[in-house]
């Protein structure tokens, strides 16, 4: 699927920021680096440590570490302290000097982000915020979260996503959420294109005490699906080991609450 | 505005959460809880320390502490080291052994999160959780992030609001994202249900060395509205002195997209 003609047909090779939330040496980057390097002319922007469950956060109030690294070959590469979102900003506005990226591609993450997990996902809030600064962008998301997931079995639907992308380019204002199922002896049967399922994780608090008798929580849960007989949802596409693809939007206006809203009295 | 009447005819009081990102000693928060303990019962959760700028954050990976405080009166009240939207699972699985408040209110805020500072909000992100777990939510901010802002002249105007969120209910799966005008020598106009301009940060960043010579960046930006001649957004708003209300979702699929992408070949 990955074929490289009409990018070859292009004047230049795209410039392509690769970032992540699981920190810049993680196995997921590593492959989208070395993905991205067969398209394009690539900066690494990342984490120095892992950030997953970061959201949409921002580093305000104290500052910033940023120091070049040599993890990668043929790549201007950075480690960041910051968040992902952080990541981009830093990325486009010191490190390039304001000039910006073709694409943006956070991941791969390992562990899924679809549904209610993309508003906690720091590997889609640097896709987001990449949508924001008006720059295509795309979240790439593995449903393994184990260290050491493999990624050979999508290598070629992520070079497809990301060439499709570059060549029918991203709707302003919105950014990819893509999940792809885990390795399995299942063949991955295609992409959907999907939208975000209702969902939620129903926590469960596990309370310990540490050796100085002091209490402490571990958060966990179970997942909620309330859309699981539902067939446009990005749920729905990885259990039936598709990979979904959802277009999310940074506008989180509730347009259809408005009416009822405006008829309130104060 | 502050009419009770209608919280009269109920037949309890009704039960209210409070959180919000400042961290529970700031002053944002004690306006609030002080107002909601003329309107209900008074369970408090909230940051040992601020945590502006977290967006959507959780804490996994390490655990949490939570500890009673004795800040407020005639309150249950606790303080946790995550984040808001951590404050808010604790509380209601935790805290309250899964019974879900009437209302969740977060903030107020010192500084505003308006348009596009949703995204980065803690205090939105609690509102948020609160509405992902199907309970009435509303995030509070003041346009004046001093830390000794005043709060006198907004709160009638927050009694107002939450009272008529609890009369008239907040329809599902949205939260009120409530900006409020800083003091100033002119009256509040009135309250406006607005949509979030679309605006972005165009972030600066400032180099600096620490005494060791090692460089350091602090982030920092200009805002820049796209949306500054639009009458129907949160900015406008309060650039006119209003009080803006926006409902948000945190459904964030765009459901615009959907159809050209469906076209793209892979």
């Amino acid at each position: 699927m990955s074929d490289q003609t009409d990018l070859q047909t292009q004047s230049k090779k795209p410039l392509i920021l690769v970032t992540n939330d699981d920190g810049i040496t993680s196995l997921g980057i590593r492959t989208l680096v070395e993905l991205m390097k067969t398209l394009g002319e690539v900066v690494v922007v990342a984490p120095n440590s892992p950030q997953s469950g970061m959201g949409h956060a921002i580093t305000i109030g104290e500052p910033l570490r940023l120091y070049s690294t040599e993890i990668f070959q043929d790549v201007d590469e950075y480690e960041c302290s910051g968040t992902p979102a952080d990541c981009v900003k830093l990325a486009k506005h010191y490190v390039l000097k304001d000039r910006a990226p073709d694409l943006v591609v956070s991941g791969i993450n390992h562990g899924s982000n679809s549904s209610i997990s993309v508003l906690y996902s720091g590997t889609m809030s640097a896709a987001i915020e990449a949508a924001i600064e008006g720059i295509p962008a795309i979240g790439f998301s593995l449903c393994d979260f184990r260290e050491k997931a493999g990624f050979d079995h999508v290598k070629e639907l992520v070079l497809s996503i990301v060439q499709s992308a570059l060549k029918n380019g991203i709707p302003k204002g919105v950014a990819l959420n893509v999940n792809l199922p885990a390795e399995s002896e299942q063949p991955i049967r295609g992409i959907k294109i999907c939208r975000q399922a209702n969902a939620k994780w129903q926590e469960k608090f596990d309370y310990r005490k540490d050796p100085y008798g002091r209490g402490y929580l571990w958060m966990a849960g179970d997942f909620v699906n309330y859309d699981h007989d539902k067939e446009d949802t990005d749920e729905w596409a990885l259990s039936q080991n598709y990979v979904s693809v959802v277009p999310c939007q940074y506008d989180l206006t509730a347009y259809q609450a408005l009416e009822s809203i405006t008829h309130w009295e104060f």
